[in-house]
């Protein structure tokens, strides 16, 4: 299971009734925070979700709207007495940006590693969650990302009776492992059934609608998108400063046959996104007009 | 006049009922805002002030709780489309800790220029008003600010009457120019009556209670200050990391004779800062808990 909340759904500049988007995803112990502007740990904590527990940081891009909340992030990670090292990966010049977090922020006592994106499209796995970070279209480099968490096939208890071998072995093959026993060979297909559907999770702000967040996002549970503007008038501007229409947005969740689509990083000019909806729901009917602190437990289907 | 709000109350880390200690100074069409953590942009919009008019930044210190805030004002200010320079003046160490704020915020449009404080004590004029940096006692090098606005004396008609001169030239004598006439020579004195109480307000957090505030804060309108922590139990927690207890604070505003005084920079550990209202009004009676915004104009009496 995934718990995704999203910690604030503005864009640009911190609103007294909107924080500027984030989001932190949950599962098995682990916490993912994407991007932290100015505010994302008040948001944090509005929501009761403790800074302590963030084990990586995954940055979009380099506009201070998305990073100028992580000096007083560290420092309150800090000051809740986290020792183990955080993670943050982002794209190239993320060791000058960690330089300029770091003046400000000081001393922040824990280790910090960081990783540089430097391809379009990089994956990596965090425990067992596999995050892909693929390019986007923006006025400087900035990626989004997703994640997926695999399920594994179910055990088939008959198969498994049918062998020769101890019960003690079957977690083995269960986990994926072959196992010698007696002068035999077994594989875990021998017990296994079917693939099953994971969970899929695309996250994606900042960008032009291109076609390679369609197809990052092919049948995810849950894609969450720039809907900069809602206003067809706003389109130059969208295009000017390299933004998502919340129509585009819904058409490439269309496209991609997501089961769910939630809109973010709206316009401080946009002071209700939800006129917009009947209109969108037009274009992709599961779509929520998202607030600050929308969450969603994502889990495995039946 | 001066127009004084104290945009928020918190010390340490921003609360999501509770913004990080800093105070917005307007007069005369002037403004000047002390210290920026991480949300004084969304707290100026919360109190309706726009950023755009901001022509001073006075930093107390470097803590990442009274600077964070910059690079996304100074993005929202260029937002607003100000052209007109900013200045910024702090202890030594500014231009480093420009140098952060420029790596988060890249791209602003406007100049920036800045003046280190290198003295105990320095005084500069913005406009009219009369500002003096002194140093506090806090873990880094910090200053506090007290803010002048002189008062002209009375300009006295029957005086002036009594003068051979002209009454066009009765405006330079009020404004304290030398006027020559018909071969005499006119000073402000002869026209000008006792000199008046000009408004002082003084501003002093993150300090141990050093002898160094009393002097500044004598006879003050307002007096806006540190109190930490209102539990006797903390008083090891402020000497340790430099803070001013409640009672500390109001001690001074008594031996100073300030008009009144405002708490402010209260410990997050303080949910309740109003339950030593009380007692701090046995040490001076004319103290104020300060909330959030918490604002007055400070007017020449009459």
């Amino acid at each position: 299971m995934i718990d995704v909340c999203l910690l604030g759904t503005g864009g640009t500049v911190p609103l007294p009734d909107r924080w500027l988007t984030s989001l932190l995803v949950k599962w098995n112990g682990k916490s993912i925070l994407v991007d932290c502007g100015e505010g994302t740990q008040i948001a944090l904590s509005q929501q009761r979700k403790s800074p302590k527990e963030i084990d990586t940081i995954l940055l979009t891009h380099y506009h201070a709207d998305h990073t100028a909340g992580l000096p007083g992030l560290l420092l309150t990670m800090a000051k809740s007495e986290r020792t183990e090292p955080v993670t943050i990966y982002g794209p190239k010049g993320l060791e000058e940006i960690l330089q300029g977090v770091f003046i400000i922020a000081r001393y922040v006592p824990f280790e910090i590693r960081y990783k540089e994106i430097r391809n379009r499209e990089e994956s990596f796995m965090i425990d067992d969650m596999k995050i892909t970070a693929f390019a986007l279209q923006h006025s400087v480099p900035c990626f989004g990302y997703s994640f997926e968490l695999a399920r594994q096939p179910k055990f088939d208890v008959q198969r498994a009776l049918k062998l020769d071998l101890p019960k003690m072995y079957w977690g083995r093959l269960q986990k994926g492992e072959t196992v010698e026993y007696e002068g035999k060979v077994y594989t875990p297909d021998m017990v296994l059934g079917d693939p099953r559907k994971g969970i899929k999770l695309v996250y994606a702000t900042d960008t032009r609608p291109v076609p390679y967040i369609e197809s990052h996002a092919v049948n995810a549970d849950l894609l969450i998108a720039e809907g900069m503007y809602g206003d067809p008038e706003k389109i130059e501007n969208a295009k000017e400063n390299r933004h998502m229409m919340m129509q585009e947005c819904a058409s490439i969740a269309a496209k991609a046959n997501v089961h769910e689509l939630w809109f973010t990083h709206y316009s401080p000019s946009m002071h209700d996104p939800w006129q917009y909806e009947e209109e969108l729901k037009g274009i992709f009917h599961n779509c929520i007009i998202a607030k600050d602190g929308q969450n969603k437990d994502l889990a495995f289907q039946e």
